[in-house]
């Protein structure tokens, strides 16, 4: 799916609205370099759009019942029975139970389970000088913005990060290779507070070559 | 390297020793299905043994000043290049500090680093009736031994657990690959706390098709 440049103008706009309410089904921007969080009741589904498809969005889901209880990658890698989850796959909590289901999968499925989120930490060893944004502080941020302080910073779910591991076990840091407009729908299985990023880093390619951190977009579906 | 039985003699006389100390050169026993921790200081090194080769040891490193930063894998992993850590590789804090470097490795260098450590909720799914000994309880218990809490459960290095990753990108549970006697070095890069769990796994034929977890040692070098 290429996005038409009237739906960016729609995206655009929905974007500069306060949309962080459990019902609200328009589009609500993911900043670029920065971070937005929403609440999502079970029984709704979270659309998230790679909007110019070159984006990396670090992603997590807290339950909204106890922020102790949160998806985990190093627990759902183990049940799903392998590093990127697949459409139908469920994303697991630290106490191993059902907190997304992955249902639909318009981009080619490449996600990221083994990188932590940025950090400040993370450019200075970049050689970058200065605080850069980065997804760990966008996550507290983003959760502040709602009232709520994650108990500790999980690792994420890169959704649209292209690590490939080699046979030998080693890792590269590769550009994205969604398209404009590609989306993944999640369904989240408990009553969840979910954290997104727009990925800042503009030191290594994940963003693409270009090295140019853009917004994407979340929506909330009935 | 096989393990002598006059060596395993000696293994056992010195696990019944209480030798939580900093200075200690003999052999501490890492009990099957249990845990331990231990204080190490940097300048030292540890010598982890796979006393009967087939176990594998969930291991944890923290900050013996701040237990808020220890060893993490997800931040390792991108600083190392890879998914399994190779002889000379450094492990990384939280806060992307080195804490840990292997410098020796008999045994094959087949290790884990995407898999949490089992929890009573592990068991459970493996549809185990009631209290399971487990690698979360164990960090927990062994961390307290010494009168430290730790603040969360990093996801933990798995030393000699076999997980493959396929090209795909699916996993397996595969029996350890080392031998009796194999052994780690590992030298703490800052004053640290360490914990090793010796698996209780006795579903999945992680610790070896016989499914019997037995008991591992380690020595903490001068």
């Amino acid at each position: 799916m290429v996005i038409s440049p009237s739906t960016l103008v729609e995206m655009r706009r929905c974007s500069t609205e306060k949309t962080n309410t459990l019902t609200n089904t328009s589009l609500t921007e993911i900043p670029a370099r920065r971070g937005k969080a929403v609440r999502v009741q079970s029984g709704k589904r979270i659309k998230m759009i790679n909007t110019h498809g070159t984006q990396v969005v670090d992603t997590w889901a807290f339950n909204a019942d106890d922020l102790h209880e949160f998806m985990s990658m190093e627990h759902t890698r183990p049940h799903i029975g392998r590093i990127i989850p697949k459409v139908g796959d469920i994303m697991y909590t630290n106490k191993r139970r059902p907190i997304i289901t992955l249902i639909e999968d318009t981009s080619p499925g490449v996600h990221d389970t083994i990188i932590a989120a940025c950090d400040q930490y993370r450019y200075k060893f970049l050689n970058f000088e200065g605080y850069h944004d980065n997804c760990t502080d966008n996550l507290y941020a983003a959760m502040k913005e709602l009232g709520f302080t994650p108990p500790e910073t999980p690792s994420p779910w890169n959704v649209w990060m292209n690590i490939p591991v080699a046979h030998d076990g080693s890792i590269e840091f590769m550009p994205t290779v969604s398209k404009p407009g590609d989306y993944v729908v999640l369904r989240p299985e408990m009553d969840v507070v979910m954290a997104f990023s727009a990925c800042p880093q503009d030191i290594l390619p994940i963003n693409g070559r270009d090295l140019k951190p853009v917004e994407c977009h979340f929506q909330i579906l009935p």
